[in-house]
């Protein structure tokens, strides 16, 4: 089985392409809940919906996330009502957070529901959230922790991003599927999404157990690069990055990520840049803007995974811990 | 000061007459809530809603109820998603519920909400809930006991009523505006407005302490006929009545009534039926269809009730309850 890290926009597009060349059965899809937040009184849960409305062909392209041809009624009422209409939230999407609201005001986990939601979809391949537990990311600024909503749309990613948290507690649980898939044995590779290294990936990462597990791992990890010629293909990763005094590179990802991945999968013309030893990189197309440019490097990464396997390919994750 | 008990669309009718002709320190509108339920997990409050629809001249006047022009994409993709969608909410719409619900989960009461949700509506006449309590009004049919929903729209309406009841409980406290005007001596009318006798105005006067109020009154019942010719304006109440044993007229009202009601604003064809001692009829056209029709019926009603003051119009109301 292959697990794929996830968030929003651009790991649903690498995961509609996976979707195609991948059974139900080979893949498990976890996706970031650090960007949830409550919102009228509903559950939203902006990278689930999005790889879900990427998934099922309802998504509007153009803008990345939502529903292709949806109204703003509600949205244009609660604003005349005093209420907040600084989130998008449109008519048709407003079904999935009733009905996950719904679910989980029932008892059900976010798991269930999730599944719930992807199966009304249509989608049988698994997705799940990362974690179950509340696991709210926030963001540090020059003006302070900033709740992810309000810093990413309210503040329109505008003050300076001088990294995350999540909270003072203890680390949430991983959700049931994903704990369960860090005890199995069989695990072909973890792949990382080309999402947003810092607000989307980490998150995943600061779950309990997630880094342990990649630490003392006997899979590859493989990623694909969000930058292509130092800047980001969507969103705020590479400004992140220089906030951040890291290059909008691979090699600046390389900083970020350290060991954690092993391949990266970029554009031909990041093809040279330099990586520290013991990291590889391969050269192809990464963008994600077609279904049959998504299948594409989805393929190109199970090719990448075919020759691991046959030796054929210099990964050596397994030297590249020392611990 | 004079209170009007109102249910949906034709109470709403004849406060929009009323707020033409009354300010709002002279008029206290209550409404019926028993039709109130939860679905989506929001609060929906379909009679004050009405009223507030009505009052702000938002309301689909084609059907009585909901917003002109609205649309109904959030209902599509609900029942897409396998959720609910016999009860028709439109995304306009959707703003005032979502804003409703968040309010009471945030420990406000009905009566505080719908007073927000009212002057954010630019309506400055204060229209309250007749009760802050549950209080779900249940209709007994030959299929059993059903929610009113459920008979109302879910079933149209279809199973014979035999009666309404409100849970096996104590009957609720009337809310706050309502308590205080029921402890006032200065009323000067209560307006019970062709709303639907059995489903909208019984649950009003099923709160506790307002058929007891009403006894003991010392001010004139005003009531305006819902039936014209024999069938009702709007809506079943004609059904109702006639598998209830009585006659969709005046004559039927007043047996439903008793002397609850001290005079009967009917259709000019209507006024020779007969009534009981002591019930006075006045005629005048009761058609709420436009803006001038809701005034001219105010004004009726207004002009009735002075001509009580002066001695002019026999309404002996006191004498009309032995206790």
């Amino acid at each position: 089985m292959i697990v794929v890290l996830s968030g929003g926009v651009g790991g649903a597009r690498l995961c509609a392409g996976l979707v195609q060349v991948l059974t139900p059965e080979e893949v498990l899809v976890v996706v970031n809940t650090g960007d949830d937040f409550d919102h009228w009184g509903l559950r939203i849960c902006p990278d689930l919906d999005t790889v879900m409305y990427t998934l099922s062909r309802r998504v509007d392209e153009s803008q990345g996330w939502g529903i292709a041809g949806d109204t703003w009624n509600a949205l244009t009422s609660m604003g005349r009502l005093g209420g907040e209409s600084w989130f998008r939230l449109g008519d048709h999407d407003l079904a999935t957070h009733l009905k996950r609201t719904a679910g989980l005001a029932a008892g059900r986990s976010l798991s269930e529901v999730t599944r719930e939601l992807f199966l009304a979809h249509g989608l049988a391949h698994p997705v799940v959230p990362v974690t179950d537990a509340p696991h709210r990311t926030q963001v540090q600024t020059d003006r302070g922790l900033l709740d992810f909503q309000d810093y990413f749309v309210r503040q329109r990613g505008e003050p300076p991003c001088l990294g995350v948290s999540f909270g003072d507690g203890e680390p949430p649980e991983p959700s049931k599927a994903l704990a369960m898939a860090m005890k199995r044995d069989d695990i072909e590779a973890v792949l990382v999404c080309p999402s947003n290294p810092v607000l989307s990936i980490q998150p995943l990462l600061a779950v309990r157990g997630v880094r342990e597990w990649l630490r003392a791992r006997r899979f590859p990890v493989l990623a694909v690069s969000p930058f292509i010629g130092g800047t980001a293909v969507k969103g705020p990763a590479a400004r992140i990055f220089s906030h951040l005094g890291l290059e909008p590179t691979v090699t600046g990802l390389c900083d970020w990520y350290g060991p954690l991945v092993d391949g990266w999968l970029v554009d031909p013309q990041d093809f040279g840049l330099p990586v520290p030893p013991g990291v590889s990189l391969r050269s192809h197309h990464i963008r994600l803007d077609t279904a049959l440019r998504r299948r594409e490097v989805a393929e190109a990464l199970l090719a990448w995974l075919s020759d691991i396997r046959a030796g054929h390919a210099p990964v050596s994750f397994s030297s590249s811990f020392k611990g």
